[in-house]
């Protein structure tokens, strides 16, 4: 433990992580009432700019979140997307032109020095700028052209979570927003949210079959992708496991030799056409002797080695992510807690106040 | 071991692997002088569509070749770029309109279906589009507007080698005949690759380093980081190590909790602005005394706790991935074969054979 780790840590570890995750159902509620408007209004200015291709720019959790509104993007708009290597504009000076690009950039906190100066760049290329953040204060939302505000409050845990499920209402009602649609299935999310973060008790005891695991490899497909992704990150941020996450159709290229009775797999299955993209999948896994951990609907958690049911009445599978996520939250909090971590004080950043 | 596994698999593993990586100067070679002038036909037929967008498909080892062409277009052609969710296409039936849309779909076998399916979708969207493939006889290749052969000969092991390098050689001097330009400097890769897979020996007593590890963290950044994705999917398809692969600005956001002495840190280091803007990230993880085995010039290897000089004398940095990644799947097969295991048969092939 690093000299840093107050008291207060010690004696209640993954106090603040535990608080922000218990903050989301609100965080929703607010971002449904007071946050849809603006995010309305934005949507259709940017839409009378008739942007033909969509980049999306972010970093960690927030990348998750973006490539949640790339698969929005491609399907619900039908616009062609790309993700943002950021490096070519911030390393190489890469200048492409981007008339008719909309360029949106996801920060939590809109302060990353890289994201500013390739969202600048980008303005001055050509492309449409809007900035996705939780400051609308911030040097990002700054110089971009739009800007929408993820109303989640101050997050101070390092692993982000109502920072994330924000993001990804906050980009629904954008994408909504651009079709000229609304999105009234997403009103049930809050109290939906509210349930599943109700049944901590039944993720601490799933938690302990990972006390010991070395690896876990976490695999969705559509849809339910990002979440695995953003599930993997938080797993190996709060608990050090290394969490291999996968597309479905990707793990059968190849890292399906790593999973066996001692990498578990946390499949993530959308109740819709992702979750039927990925069924050959769980058939293989399910026929190699894989340990299988299913979050979604109660037929498929009762075929697995465990599960999380989820909740997911009325709500269509574009939306189901933001619930996704909950119980993957929960575990990652869980299993740290269970191998004798603070979930809060992740070593990584202990280290950064050290001075050396 | 399965039933499948023939005598000579047990007399000798990684005999094909090991055939297989030493084509590669050969290959290089044919795609420089045979295929040249076939891949300058095709670019400048699609350089008189004028593109103004460009989305990549591909999966495995061929989505890390088309991720080295996205930084190639973005930098190089200054076109913004994308890499392709399939799923969107194949599984929700999305129809995005790809008018000025340049397609590629990168596949060594040209058969997935679902490559297939999705290139079909996006040339009936208007796109144009250009398959990249071991096979021009493939039903990819047939349902392309433009193809390019990538030369390699059959590839039998599991673990693509030389369909990875030749798939960059052949997407390298696509965007260079985009551009109206030749690529001269490339032709001193067939010698320097010759010479690096020559020092199978060095790599060898490196690789008795990772006999026992449990895991690995492979970083780079720019047109280093598709080489620290291919190295980590090589180490964990022949060794089953799971081998997490970050650009270096993400390792910074979380997973850098993850790495420390039981985590050995690759990191592949051009030589050149990836590289510069690598070193942060490098002085970061000697800070927190990770093992850090680096490829990359003289001078980082001697920083660092063991690595691979790469001699890249008049290379420039966009071609130095064609290099980079040989001493990695030199690494990757003798890893394997120290720990007992067989590079050419993994574990989920031979299943594959099984009837069940």
């Amino acid at each position: 433990m690093s000299a840093t780790t107050s008291a207060e840590h010690e004696e209640h570890p993954g106090r603040i992580m535990s608080g922000e995750m218990a903050q989301q159902p609100a965080v929703l509620r607010r971002i449904l009432g007071e946050g849809a408007p603006r995010i309305r209004e934005v949507a259709s200015a940017i839409a009378a700019k008739k942007p033909r291709f969509v980049l999306l720019t972010a970093r960690g959790s927030s990348d998750n979140a973006a490539l949640y509104a790339k698969y929005l993007i491609e399907i619900r708009l039908g616009l062609p997307c790309g993700l943002t290597s950021m490096s070519t504009t911030t390393a190489y000076g890469a200048r492409p032109s981007l008339a008719d690009v909309l360029v949106i950039t996801v920060s939590q906190s809109g302060g990353s020095p890289d994201l500013v100066a390739s969202t600048q760049a980008a303005r001055e290329a050509g492309a449409v700028t809007l900035a996705v953040t939780n400051n609308p204060d911030s040097p990002l939302a700054a110089v971009s052209e739009f800007s929408i505000d993820i109303m989640a409050g101050p997050e101070k845990a390092l692993p982000a979570t109502k920072t994330y499920t924000a993001s990804l209402m906050a980009l629904h009602l954008l994408v909504e927003g651009l079709r000229g649609g609304e999105a009234p299935a997403a009103g049930r999310l809050p109290e939906l949210a509210g349930r599943i973060l109700g049944r901590q008790d039944e993720v601490r005891a799933l938690a302990s079959r990972y006390r010991f695991a070395e690896r876990m490899v976490i695999t969705s497909r559509g849809y339910g992708y990002p979440t695995a992704r953003e599930a993997a990150l938080k797993l190996m941020e709060t608990s050090y496991i290394p969490a291999l996450a996968y597309s479905g159709a990707d793990l059968l290229h190849g890292p399906l030799a790593m999973v066996d009775n001692v990498s578990p797999v946390i499949a993530v299955v959308p109740d819709g056409k992702g979750g039927k993209a990925l069924q050959p999948v769980l058939d293989r896994l399910r026929g190699r002797g894989a340990d299988l951990f299913v979050v979604g609907p109660a037929p498929q958690v009762e075929a697995a080695s465990a599960g999380f049911v989820l909740p997911t009445e009325g709500v269509p599978e574009e939306l189901q992510p933001i619930l996704e996520i909950l119980p993957l939250q929960l575990l990652a909090y869980e299993v740290t807690i269970a191998r004798g971590q603070d979930p809060d004080a992740p070593r990584a950043l202990a280290k950064v106040t050290e001075t050396r």
